[in-house]
């Protein structure tokens, strides 16, 4: 392909909206163009490295076992209401009406699909396992869609879903697939983790997440570096800390001006916020208010706290709620007197539960109980881990201090088990004559979300470094001077040989000045530019600059091929 | 893959709901499974047979220059207010809205994505020309979808659009738009034939259709033995028939009881209905009512008729409107006395004005007109072509006598001129320094649609004969007893040869009579059966049958490889 003819529009200045750097420079670029928010349209050269994310996805799916279909986008309300999701995905599910009336979605994910599909195929355990998958285009009406397409409302998925006789087949199944992922994004050329991750709303219990590390990540996972643990922070599963036993003196109100957090009652006091309780409230949706404590130093894990509580959504409690409902007062709530309130659940982390002698809220404007025993002088409705795993916290599996880092969620595979065989009936018959619902898993992978992934992780201040399994084209051929015939008919002769090679290269054969196709290049981030200039004429030089390192290297016209397919070979 | 594996589920009965062959086979053969009406699953067969077309689609469009993208599904309504099809395209559009209350539909065609797109980026005629293309489903609500994949909601095309500084460039992109569909259907191994075709709705003047020859196809052509001429039966235009001239008789009422129709009317008189004129009445969008006259024994062309209105739809008038506006009786309805009347448009085919002492429909029951002299009797609004070409008719363009044929409307190419490119602003500057709109032509394949076609030109009694290239397996390999363990050792090898070398082959190791897997086999139309049985073990013979032509072939176990490769190549 030559450059002038490439519908590959960059731009020079960064446009306004775009907060994040992959949706900057895809934007800059000329990689995508938003339609409206969240939806965008795929240039040719972003469609390239999806083509190719595609393809590996699918050589790894396909040697598994896995079997290519496509069920469809758009989705009869019916068999959502059979599961009860019509109404759980509330506005975030895309719905329409035909024109007789009848009530569809737009597939945001496909285990209703997939399910009523199955059941009326499979009678036998002899038809199991089975491994279904798609790659198509999902639909998820978020409320602030964001950063490109990495929270996009139209977004490429591959979902696969497993389909087993017995736990013990899908334990196969789903090791089958964390096999595929980890070689997935391998083959990307990405850098990542598998981490244990919660299972959400979608059901089931036993998921893992694969995280592109990226320091603009959204989520926060710990990992250990003894031993092979790692997980999702909203995951990570901690043991209450052990505190030296102390003589418990008596509660006491101490007034504490002004001091509504943690830091300014330590302070104010003089005691360490590891001898304070903090208390948060927040509303449920069937409108009680609970309150999570945890230790001074320590921080809420919102999703154990939503586990632990067994509701749907926690929302901090505003200034009403905590004058109303618990007669307290913001920045000095505490536990002690309220462990009989109606509507008040407390939930402590059981680390509150070894401490003596501590501080917390004593439910009045600038008031703060000292000497706080929870043992003594609260009685929470709830002992559990609630708290978020830090940095050198220990680690769950073997003790030593943990490590934090952030990453970009790429992939998930999950165990349904029978959640969604069951409210479908899907069933099969097994070897001994029984009817049993079908154990299922389900696996998606993030199409688009890892092209962006992949820029996030890959980028400096000239623009994308495509990792060159997924590069939209491995080299461009940059002939300095334009208007130089022997420089433009090298560039020609060269571009051929390496196309006729089979690597993908490009030939930037523009009326521009050098600086802008050297600018244009970096900007795009293919792996290789082969520059033939003056020493090309004078030398007989080919000039390769790798664009990752930096790295010049010089070939001659008898070795530049096999330099080149070297450089792409060990990049 | 082995068949005990594949997801492919066969059914013995033809489900109720299959009018048309392709529907019946693909749902009998385990290919597609509906999920709503014209909403569809692809199964994995299905979807190794779209795959195929869409490589030969991709490929022939990139020989082209045509460069992929993917534009979004899900489209804002604003682009379509802007070119005033939000209005126009009524109940056929899906349409939805977002949380935030905006509106969207599913995109039925890109027309304003794509020239909203690229008005923002291209502003140089050294931009231009510019093809670029997507591969994606597509939506339209259809009032009756129905025949399985032929009339779908949910569909998949190839839509490519071009983009020219001029017309000279818009022919060059129809030129190779034209020559890339000739070898896309030729590759699919389909029959087919390019046709002029009416530019309907969409706009713009000069369009092909490619039809696969059926005999269920929708569409009528008709084309010509000793020329190349081809046409839609919509399209093809045709001279008046020249009469001889008569002395014009008194104009006389004859009584006619009972005669409705003008085979009747015919017998009754004792005319030829060559010498009758045929009188049918439409109501038009706009509330008046067209009378379209032809030749007792000519067909009136709507498509024709409407262009020549002027007018988006017609619909037959019923009784009461033949009664109230035209004061007239239906089945005696005639143009004289009523081409001064308000709300009618009298449109008289050419041929008819040639006609001498005819016989026509008086306006009241039981009574025509014999004598009737067209350009002595009546006024016509319009003279104009407005017949269905029949077989016969002569060539438009040598006189000889014209075939017809059915066809299966599998790709369309169009120039749309500037009609999108002035409608959305989407304009350039010229060498000359001026700013015009971009010239463009758009060009699609329904790439399901060819699937289903695919099946309707090439099937026998016990299946579907998939062309090779398309199929979605080449060939299958069955032991005939999967007890005997020396012919499953010999099907176990050969299996492993064929997919070594490059055959995609399938095994059928299911533990089934010999008739259950030959059936499956037939049904689902593998190119080519490998039967190892009897006359393997001991005359060391493997048996090739031939899906399309029943033939079969033995070959040695060191000749096989070299006769199947043979056989698919000529195949």
């Amino acid at each position: 392909m030559r450059v002038s003819r490439l519908f590959a529009p960059t731009l020079r200045e960064t446009p306004a909206e775009a907060e994040i750097i992959s949706h900057q420079l895809m934007l800059r670029a000329g990689f995508i163009r938003k339609a409206a928010g969240g939806i965008y349209s795929y240039l040719p050269l972003a469609w390239r490295v999806l083509k190719k994310i595609e393809t590996i996805v699918r050589e790894e799916m396909d040697a598994k076992g896995g079997q290519e279909l496509a069920m469809p986008v758009i989705q009869p309300a019916e068999m959502w209401q059979e599961t009860g999701r019509w109404s759980v995905y509330g506005e975030e599910m895309f719905r329409l009406k035909d024109r007789h009336n009848r009530n569809f979605c737009l597939g945001p994910t496909h285990e209703e699909m997939i399910t009523t599909l199955v059941r009326g195929e499979v009678r036998s355990y002899r038809q199991l396992p089975l491994l279904l998958y798609q790659i198509q285009n999902k639909y998820r009406d978020e409320i602030r869609p964001r950063f490109g397409l990495m929270r996009g409302r139209e977004f490429i998925m591959k979902d696969l879903y497993s389909f087993d006789r017995d736990e013990a087949g899908l334990d196969q199944s789903y090791k089958k697939m964390y096999d595929a992922y980890t070689r997935i994004f391998t083959r990307c050329g990405l850098t990542f983790r598998a981490v244990e991750a919660d299972s959400g709303a979608i059901g089931g219990s036993g998921s893992h997440e694969f995280m592109v590390l990226a320091e603009s990540g959204e989520a926060a996972i710990s990992y250990c570096g003894s031993c092979d643990y790692a997980a999702n922070v909203e995951k990570a599963e901690l043991q209450p800390v052990q505190a030296q036993a102390e003589e418990c003196l008596p509660l006491t109100e101490k007034a504490t001006p002004g001091t509504k957090s943690i830091a300014d009652v330590s302070q104010y006091l003089g005691v360490g916020p590891e001898r304070t309780i903090k208390t948060l409230a927040y509303r449920t949706d069937t409108g009680s208010v609970v309150l999570a404590l945890v230790r001074g130093d320590h921080e809420v894990n919102e999703i154990k706290l939503l586990n632990q509580v067994g509701c749907l959504q926690l929302d901090m409690a505003n200034d009403e709620a905590i004058a109303g409902i618990l007669q307290s007062h913001a920045g000095y709530i505490g536990p002690v007197g309220l462990d009989g309130s109606e509507n008040v659940i407390i939930v402590a982390d059981a680390t509150v539960m070894n401490m003596y002698n501590a501080v917390c809220g004593a439910n009045k404007r600038d008031l703060h109980y000292s000497n706080v025993n929870p043992s003594r002088d609260f009685k929470p409705a709830i002992i559990a881990d609630i708290r978020l795993i830090q940095a050198n916290d220990p680690c769950p599996r073997c003790g030593e201090p943990v490590k934090t880092a952030r990453g970009i969620e790429v992939g998930q595979v999950f165990k349904l088990f029978t959640k969604y065989s069951t409210a479908l009936q899907a069933t099969f018959i097994g070897e001994d004559g029984k009817e049993r619902p079908i154990v299922m898993g389900c696996y998606g992978v993030g199409v688009s979300r890892t092209m962006a992934a992949a820029v996030e992780q890959n980028y400096d201040q000239h623009g994308i470094i495509w990792p060159v399994p997924i590069a939209p084209y491995q080299a461009v051929v940059i002939p300095v001077s334009s208007k130089d015939e022997a420089q433009t008919a090298w560039a020609e002769k060269i571009y051929g040989e390496l196309c006729a090679q089979g690597v993908e290269a490009l030939l930037d054969d523009r009326n521009e000045r050098p600086g802008v196709k050297f600018k244009d290049a970096d900007l795009i981030g293919y792996p290789l530019k082969v520059t033939i200039g003056p020493k090309t004429i004078s030398e007989n030089l080919i000039e390769v600059k790798v664009r990752r390192t930096g790295e010049t290297l010089y070939f001659s016209p008898e070795d530049y091929l096999e330099g080149i397919r070297e450089l792409l070979a060990k990049l």
